[in-house]
């Protein structure tokens, strides 16, 4: 049985009575459209918690306003149905009235892992996911919060948020998961064209040989350089292929670094994001 | 017995007893300097509340490079004597680098109370107030938090941002302690040359008299440009003196509202900020 609650009062009201028996609480941000990849989010915070929530907002702080705010999916019932199926005990929908209500004048900023890759083709993102994420943690107050690695950069941006407002809590990432030809799962692989879809592996596969290439000796930066020339040759419109620190995204300077090889590229209309680790 | 701690470990380990104990926790943020007006936040804090907290903190995200950061008064130990006789149970004094460590990289931005006013004057103010108190209030985990109104503007800017961040506690204004002769208590008064301390106290005199004619039936906007000028022509420079909706700071529009009377003028070196309700 999962429970769905729209405000933070009943939110609240859930969650202390767990802590009041001692239960470790963890929270799984999402925008809704859950795919296996959420799910198995919520399979990692079973795992170390004892009551998991899901939260499912689309955030219109995030979006541009020439990006799929609007034709983003949204299917609360059955994301709800399949939060019960794999036993999340509670899902917080709040509206956008009640997330911003009128009056709302507060917004972080983050600057160190946010800086570049994304921020660079979606400039308002970070500081819209930063700022809706603090407020769900705030609302949600768990111990644990679990997000994917298939954003990497996000999940970077949130644990430096958390740290730097010493939020009492400990943000874990997941590996990514994929489909059996490679293409990490998204919420916007919905968008693709069978046509497309087929294209979409690409980006992985890339990744996979440049990873390949930097373990035996090239330099980080023009393997992902060469990355990107081959995505564009094959019709992807590409972002970015960049090697960077694992740990701060800083430009990968010295050998024996951390490196993660991160892209974006899009095919249509569909922009697809994709990492992998060195 | 007040306890000194500067780690945030110290610190929740302290408040966690409380808690434990079913204790109501207050905190009192500060910059140090503490003189009566802080007193009467603590002790305005320890009526509500079991346990005081008071954090004294110099934070430099919230002066601009040509303001008086280094010239600020600290006075630890004579703010601990003053905080033992009061009877708070705990100061927190972190250091900038325990705040601020490397690779920190959030902050906070409030608009709404936040824009004009002292925004006009001090534009990163209210950017590394709100960033500092949600810090200071993360680590401690008040249940509420207690705020002079001589900050007029600052106090709405934090209830602002507690109640965006959702934030499960309680934000309380004080109001504001002055000298015999009117002056508002200010840890920037001690800058005051004797000449000028006798200049002080014509702000309040000024915002008092400038309430009686507002109540009296007098456009306020025209009121306060009237004392703007009182001001200017006995010897300060005038930043602003200004009639604005008491909850919003929003300018004045209709009869009935609530309005607040803020002021902000210097004299020599040493600027000075007050406030009336009217």
């Amino acid at each position: 049985m999962t429970r769905v609650v729209t405000t933070v009062e009943d939110l609240r009201a859930v969650v202390a009575e767990w802590r009041g028996a001692g239960e470790l609480v963890a929270v799984v941000p999402t925008m809704g459209a859950l795919h296996a990849g959420h799910l198995h989010l919520v399979q990692a915070a079973k795992e170390r918690a004892d009551r998991v929530v899901v939260t499912i907002f689309v955030n219109p702080a995030q979006f541009a306003p020439h990006e799929d705010f609007d034709r983003y999916p949204r299917t609360l019932e059955t994301d709800v149905a399949a939060l019960r199926d794999i036993g999340a005990e509670l899902a917080y929908a709040p509206t956008a009235a009640d997330m911003y209500p009128s009056g709302h004048a507060t917004s972080l900023a983050v600057t160190g892992p946010a800086e570049g890759l994304e921020t660079d083709f979606r400039p308002h993102f970070f500081g819209g996911v930063a700022t809706v994420v603090a407020k769900l943690f705030l609302r949600v107050l768990p111990d644990l919060a679990f997000f994917g690695e298939k954003d990497y950069q996000q999940l970077l941006v949130v644990k430096r948020m958390v740290a730097d407002l010493d939020m009492p809590m400990e943000v874990v990432g997941v590996p990514t998961v994929r489909e059996e030809d490679g293409l990490a799962l998204s919420s916007r692989n919905a968008y693709l064209s069978e046509e497309e879809r087929m294209l979409a592996p690409l980006i992985y596969a890339e990744l996979q040989a440049a990873a390949e290439r930097i373990v035996a000796g090239d330099n980080p930066e023009e393997v992902a350089a060469a990355s990107a020339a081959a995505l564009t040759r094959a019709g992807f419109a590409v972002d970015y292929v960049a090697a960077r620190n694992a740990e701060t995204l800083a430009p990968v300077r010295k050998a024996g670094e951390p490196v993660r090889l991160l892209a974006a590229a899009r095919i249509g209309n569909t922009r697809l994001i994709d990492n992998i680790g060195v």
